[in-house]
């Protein structure tokens, strides 16, 4: 047979909603031979990794490990695991994962008490209260703490989960865009059950989903009456494998392991509040060149994920097309708008390695000169100009 | 913070159920830089994927792609797309994963008829006719063609596809260790839904799990009353994503399909033919050498996997300790026995690149070395001389 065509990879700048780049560091790690499942070397790694990623977490949940598939993977875990048929349970919707929680509830069996509101705006307290109410033995409260779909920073969690716990329910958060670039404090907001993935805040590939259930949320699971819909991941059998037992379950994904650890130890060694400052300020630069751009952002001011910045896509401008150009000419990826954003935002990621002045000042030289050939009036050279000062300022 | 520990990962020689050793052109793949998931040159990569895996099942179903989870979540994405409540499956089991199958089934709602018998043997097509013929309305026939955990070879498999559909039902096949290693032809056996995984015949790193679904299956799931279990493993919406639509679902775990795309070239460019017949050719090397250190072989001849050579360990040999000394001093991993076969057999796999003559020699080595301090009398260098002379027949 002849030799079939060459893996073909280009070099590109991730700055959408995830994947974000990967650091040297973390490719070399996963790039490593392969070791067997229960191979000693192996557990003793999968040991660590719980431990760093409690640290992440902010938690000292001994339940804390990555689920052996994306963040959609863990997303599914928190919910099939605590929920049984006919649980009802209240669902924050302000964007497409919010949404996604209530599919996915209702695929569990659970009757969903959703919290609508348009997407790009923020869940009040008020409103998960009323739900709450509307329900006579809620099992659990779930709202998205970073919306990937609308850049929106979800306030107001412990709050929520102070009220879901007085109404007996249990509080599960999405961190899937937060954990890593903005403060995630498990413990301290007495979240039930978070996870996230691995390719944004953390910088690792994708393929892995960091979870964390409390004590609380493990007893809900270890009294379940019906076994968990998903064998795949099942918590009560996950656990029997990343505990001390290290009963068989499934070939965990071995060199994606190796990664996380590695993302892990960068993040640590950062220090987590050292990455949070940092995430905010190459936001801040961000917006301030926006702003010199002329764009509008889409995200409530006060309510702006800085690892997740939501832009109006000017009048005139075909949104697809600066994409494309912006891929074909600098390598480099921002996100689209999803569901009824669609055609009307634009997302720039600034996650990871990505959070960064350089990432920041040459999105700004990009964008620039593809939007002037569009037909903005953009005075030359101020978008950067503005960053540039806003960093300076960031870094007295 | 101080640093943490380094990443600490020993060089293994994997000769246990999987995962296996992964060659340095795969390895390379894996370790390339991150690029989007809806990125043009991914979504490429993901058509020359469907392909190469169309042609590793020698099947042209249309659906044909790797579930972003390991061999396990295919499986359950396979049963979890086809059940609905109530239905009524027939499952062969008899070793593991033919149990596994009736959790998953059962977990997904079905009503399973087991055709169960001793772990070790295979299934008989009368008795899972015997089985549909107990079904008011059999939905599928599922059984495991090489049973991970025993070694064993299932025949017949046409004909219980071919008995399957007579009775109107699906036929589900388990082909997580024997895709790659001996023959699996989807489309001329009639199968309907075949999972694996990445890590073992296909010498990829786990994470992956290739799915084929025929058309007559995707009907099926077309047609479903209720909605997949599963958001996660919806075959419906991960048809939309692999499918021109492009439609996000998750994000793909990039790098692990960069390094089965480059395993995939690997399996084609030997092609198929040649690649069943090495691991034919090694397996008979292997057992030439066991029986020469007096050990018996644990599944029934005719039946044996060449890719996973199930041993009893002979009376008064501590089983764990072999398996600690071959890690310890060769750096050689062999697996144990799992359920009623712990402490009883072990299992070593020659698969991908580890199914060659090196491995087979040196393995043997390491075992008469270690099998003799033990106290079994072997005469010196004999498995070596076995297994050589049949290397020196196989290479007529």
């Amino acid at each position: 047979m002849e030799p079939l065509p060459k893996l073909k990879i280009p070099e590109r700048i991730l700055l959408g909603a995830g994947p974000t780049n990967v650091s040297a560091r973390v490719l070399e790690a996963l790039g490593r031979g392969v070791v067997g499942h229960l191979d000693p070397e192996f557990l003793q790694l999968m040991e660590a990794l719980k431990s760093l990623l409690r640290e992440a977490f902010c938690s000292k949940n001994p339940i804390t490990f990555a689920i052996s598939g994306t963040g959609s993977a863990a997303q599914e875990a928190s919910l099939v695991n605590l929920i049984e048929q006919d649980d009802e349970v209240v669902i924050g919707v302000n964007g497409l994962f919010g949404s996604r929680l209530a599919e996915m509830a209702d695929r569990f069996g659970a009757r969903a008490h959703k919290v609508e509101v348009e997407w790009g705006r923020i869940i009040e307290v008020e409103q998960i209260e009323a739900a709450l109410k509307r329900c006579r033995k809620p099992k659990l409260v779930a709202v998205v703490h970073a919306e990937t779909s609308t850049g929106v920073h979800q306030p107001y969690v412990p709050e929520m989960a102070e009220l879901a716990h007085r109404y007996g329910a249990l509080m599960v958060l999405d961190v899937v865009t937060s954990l890593g670039c903005v403060p995630v404090e498990v413990d301290q907001w007495q979240i039930d059950a978070a996870y996230s993935c691995s390719q944004k805040g953390l910088g690792a590939p994708p393929g892995l989903g960091p979870l964390t259930v409390s004590e609380r949320a493990l007893a809900t699971i270890r009294s379940r009456k019906t076994k968990c819909r998903s064998w795949y991941l099942d918590i009560g059998l996950l656990e029997r494998y990343w505990g001390q037992e290290r009963l068989y379950h499934h070939t965990a994904p071995i060199n994606l392991n190796y990664a996380l650890y590695e993302a892990l130890r960068l993040v640590l060694e950062e220090g987590l509040a050292a990455r949070w400052e940092r995430h905010r300020k190459s936001a801040a630069a961000l917006q301030a060149g926006l702003g010199a751009l002329g764009l509008k952002l889409a995200a409530p001011e006060g309510f702006r994920l800085p690892q997740l910045t939501s832009i109006r896509v000017p009048d005139g401008i075909d949104e697809a097309k600066v994409r494309a150009q912006l891929l074909k000419r600098f390598n480099t990826e921002i996100g689209a708008g999803l569901g009824p954003l669609k055609g009307r935002i634009w997302r720039i990621g600034l996650m990871a390695d990505n959070a960064n002045p350089q990432r920041v000042l040459s999105l700004l030289d990009a964008l620039e000169e593809i939007l002037r050939e569009a037909g903005l009036e953009i005075p030359r050279g101020s978008p950067r100009l503005a960053a540039e000062s806003m960093i300076a300022e960031g870094l007295n």
